[in-house]
C-alpha cells in the first residue's frame, strides 16, 4: 500500500485520534471537500446552539442584565486562547477589534515605548493589512520602513532580517507562519534576535494559532495578534485576539483611549486612566455574539490539544506533498512551500500558470473548495479538525483529473474577486 | 381622564401607529418593563431567524463562497441606514468597527486634513469615550482640547461652543443627544457655526440614531459615527457605523491602513491604495454575524419611519415628565432632561440621592429595569418602537410605590458595576 491508494487514507483515518472530533461540526454536504480552512474554519455544531442561546436567552431575556456576564467574556476568552493555543498565561490575552485594529494599536503601543528609534522591520512577503499597517505608520510618523526580501517558499531570509535590525529599530512585525507558503518562521529565535537589539516583536498569529504550538511564554515574545475565522472556527469577521506580554502591559498605551480600557469604566470620570492590565488594550463594547462564537470555537481545539492538531497538520501536509509530487507536478504544479514539516504550517501552496481558473473550476465542477492567492497560487488548507485523511486524497485526485482533462480551460484567465 | 390615569396610557396605545411593531420583538416576561432601549435594543424576531440563517446556511453550508454575498454587506447596510434614518445618500455610510474605533478613524482623519490648525471642540458632559478619544488625540499630537462647559440639562453652552470654535479649530465633535439628560444638540446651526470657521465637525449620533431625524446631508454634515445597539436593535457589541460626507471622502485619510481599505484588495498589492469612497474609512474584515444584525434591526425601523419614532418618542418622554411631576417629584427626584420635547431626545433623566439604590430595587424587586448614570441620575428609555404607553404608566407607577415605601433603602448605597 503506498501513499497514492485510497486504502492508505483509509488506514490513516481509522488512526487519527481527531477523527471524531470531525462529528463536533456542521457538514451540510458530505461530498464537499473543504481545504479552506486556514481562510474561515467550519461551523461548529456548539456554535450554533450558543448563538441561539446567546441571542434569545442573554439578549431577548436577559436584555441589559446580561452584562454581568458579558463584561467579563473577552478577558475570559483570552486566558481560554492563552492556555490552549498560545502557551501564555492567563491576562495575557484578550478578544477585542480586527486583527488589523490590533496590529494597528499593539504596533503604536510598541513605536511609542521606543522613542528614539526611527525604523519599522517587516517581509514584503508579509500579509497586506500587516504591510499596509505600519506603511501607514512609518508615513504618518516618519520612519524608516524595512520591507526584508522574502524567499517565496521559506519567507524572510534570516541573513536579511539579522541585518535589517539593528539598534534604530523599534519594532519588527512578521507573521508566525507565512499565509503564502505558510512557512513557519522561528518565532523564538527571531524574538531573541531582535531583543538583542532592543527591538520589540509583534508577531501575527493568523495562520498558526490553532494549527501551531505557539508558546509565547517560552520565547519571551512581546506583542502578538491574531484572527479566530481561521483555524479557530469562530465565523466570518469573528474578533480578533490580541497578547502583551504581562511585564509589559503597565508601561504600554494603545493610542485609540476607548472607555472599555478605562479604569473604573462606569465611573464615567473626567480623564482616561487606562486599566493597568490586559484590558487597557481593549477599546469600545465588545462584539458579544462574536466572542462568545470564539469561545465555542477554542473549546473544541482545546478539546483536541494544539500538539494532535500540529501532527494530524504535518502528516496531512506531508500527505498533500506526496500527492502533488506524483499526480500534480506532471501537470505543471510546483510546490511552494516548505518540503520539511517542521518548517512550515498546517497548509501548502502549489504555483500553477492557471491557478485562477484551476480553483474556479475545482470549485464549480468538482466540488473541491481550494484557495487561490495572487498571482498563481492555488492554497491547500485542510483543517486537522476536521478534515480526513481520505477527503486530501479525495480532493487531490479530483484536483488531477480536472486539469488533466482541461476542464479549467472553459473559465475565464482574468481574475475576479476571491476571498 | 387625566394623564395620571391608566385608562389614559391605555387610549395613547390605542391610537399608537406603530403599536403593532411591538409584536416584532422577542418578549419573554410580559411583566418585565424595560425602560433601558437606549442602552440595549430589544431582540427583534426576525434576527433570531436572521443568525441562524448566516450561521447554518450562509457559514455552514456556504463557507468560504458566501464571502460573494458578504462583501458588499457592510455597504449595503449602510446605505439603508443613510437614508432611512440618517437623511444621508447611499455611499456616504458603511457599517464599521466599534463606535470608538470609528471616533478615532474619523477624527484622525479630519485633524491630518486640517494641518496648521491645532484645537479640538468637545464638551465635558460628552460621552466619556467621546472625551478619552480626543483627549489621546490631543496628548498625542500636541493638540489644544477645550472642553466647552456643559449645562447639565440643555447639554454645552451655545455662546461657550460660539466663543471655543475659531480659526485655530481643526475638529469639533459633539454628541447630537447627550447620554445623560437627553439634550438635543441643533445640529445644523453647530455644522454652520464651525463651517464659518473652517472647523471640521465629528457628531456622534449614539442616542439619536433611530429616535430623532438626523438629516445630515440637509445640515451639511462633514462627519458622524453612531452604535447599532441601541435604537437601531441590533444587539450587544454590534458594529457600528460611520459617516463621511461624499465630497469629503478622496480627500480624508483615516490611519489605520487594513486591508478592507485597499483598492482591489484581493490583489494584495504592495502599497496601500485606499478606495476612492465610503471603503477606504473600513479596516479589517468585516463582523458578519454582528452587520446581519443590524441590517434586520433597522428594517424595523425603516418600516415604522423615522418621524412616526420621533413623534412617539416626543409623546412617551413627555408622558414620563407629567408621570413625574405628578409622582415623583414629591418623593425628590428632580427632572434633568429638556422640558421642551423638542429640545430632547427620546429619554429623560431623573436626578434623586438615591438613583443607584432606586435603580437595583427598581430592577429586582418591581421588575423594571431603568438605568442608572454616575452619580445620580435614573435614566428611562422607552424605545418608541418596543415600548407601551402603559408600560410608562406601570413603570412609574411601580416607581413611586417602591421609593415611597423605601424598599430600596434596603439596598446598599456603595455603588457596584451598571452596564
Amino acid at each position: 500500500m503506498t501513499p497514492i491508494d485510497r486504502a492508505h487514507a483509509e488506514s490513516l483515518d481509522a488512526g487519527d485520534p481527531l477523527g471524531h472530533l470531525a462529528d463536533r461540526f456542521v457538514v451540510d454536504d458530505p461530498e464537499l471537500i473543504y481545504l479552506d480552512g486556514n481562510s474561515l474554519g467550519r461551523l461548529p455544531r456548539s456554535t450554533l446552539a450558543r448563538l441561539a442561546a446567546v441571542a434569545e436567552h442573554e439578549w431577548g431575556s436577559g436584555l441589559i442584565r446580561s452584562w454581568d456576564t458579558w463584561i467579563d467574556l473577552p478577558a475570559r476568552c483570552g486566558d481560554l486562547i492563552a492556555r490552549s493555543l498560545l502557551g501564555a498565561e492567563p491576562g495575557e490575552v484578550v478578544v477585542s477589534d480586527s486583527t488589523s485594529v490590533n496590529l494597528y494599536k499593539l504596533a503604536v503601543a510598541a513605536l511609542d515605548a521606543q522613542s528614539g528609534r526611527d525604523v519599522i522591520v517587516t517581509d514584503d512577503d508579509n500579509f497586506p493589512t500587516d504591510r499596509y499597517i505600519v506603511e501607514g505608520l512609518a508615513a504618518q510618523r516618519g520612519l524608516e520602513l524595512r520591507m526584508v526580501a522574502s524567499d517565496p517558499v521559506h519567507g524572510p531570509d534570516p541573513d536579511l532580517l539579522a541585518a535589517a535590525i539593528d539598534e534604530r529599530t523599534a519594532l519588527v512585525t512578521l507573521s508566525h507562519v507565512a499565509y503564502r507558503s505558510a512557512a513557519l518562521a522561528d518565532l523564538a529565535a527571531i524574538t531573541a534576535l531582535a531583543h538583542r537589539s532592543g527591538a520589540l516583536v509583534l508577531w501575527d498569529l493568523c495562520h498558526s494559532a490553532g494549527s501551531v504550538p505557539v508558546e509565547l511564554a517560552a520565547a519571551g515574545a512581546d506583542l502578538a495578534v491574531g484572527c479566530t475565522y481561521k483555524y479557530l472556527n469562530a465565523g466570518p469577521g469573528a474578533p480578533a485576539f490580541l497578547y502583551v506580554r504581562r511585564d509589559l502591559q503597565a508601561s504600554l498605551r494603545q493610542p485609540i483611549w476607548g472607555w472599555f480600557g478605562q479604569r473604573d469604566q462606569f465611573t464615567m470620570g473626567p480623564g482616561y486612566d487606562p486599566e493597568p492590565d490586559i484590558r487597557r488594550f481593549t477599546v469600545g463594547t465588545p462584539a458579544v455574539l462574536g466572542v462568545a462564537a470564539v469561545e465555542e470555537g477554542v473549546q473544541v481545539l482545546a478539546e483536541a490539544g494544539i500538539d494532535r492538531l500540529r501532527e494530524k497538520g504535518r502528516r496531512m501536509t506531508a500527505y498533500l506533498v506526496d500527492l502533488a509530487d506524483e499526480w500534480l507536478a506532471p501537470l505543471g504544479f510546483e510546490l511552494v512551500s516548505p518540503r520539511d514539516p517542521d518548517r512550515r504550517g498546517s497548509h501548502i501552496s502549489l504555483r500553477h500558470d492557471d491557478a485562477w481558473r484551476i480553483c474556479r473550476a475545482c470549485i464549480e465542477t468538482a466540488n473541491v473548495i481550494p484557495d487561490f492567492r495572487a498571482p498563481d497560487r492555488l492554497r491547500l488548507g485542510p483543517a486537522p479538525l476536521t478534515t480526513r485523511y481520505v477527503e486530501v486524497w479525495e480532493a487531490m485526485d479530483r484536483l488531477r483529473r480536472l486539469v488533466g482533462s482541461g476542464a479549467h480551460l472553459a473559465y475565464g484567465a482574468e481574475r475576479g474577486r476571491v476571498t
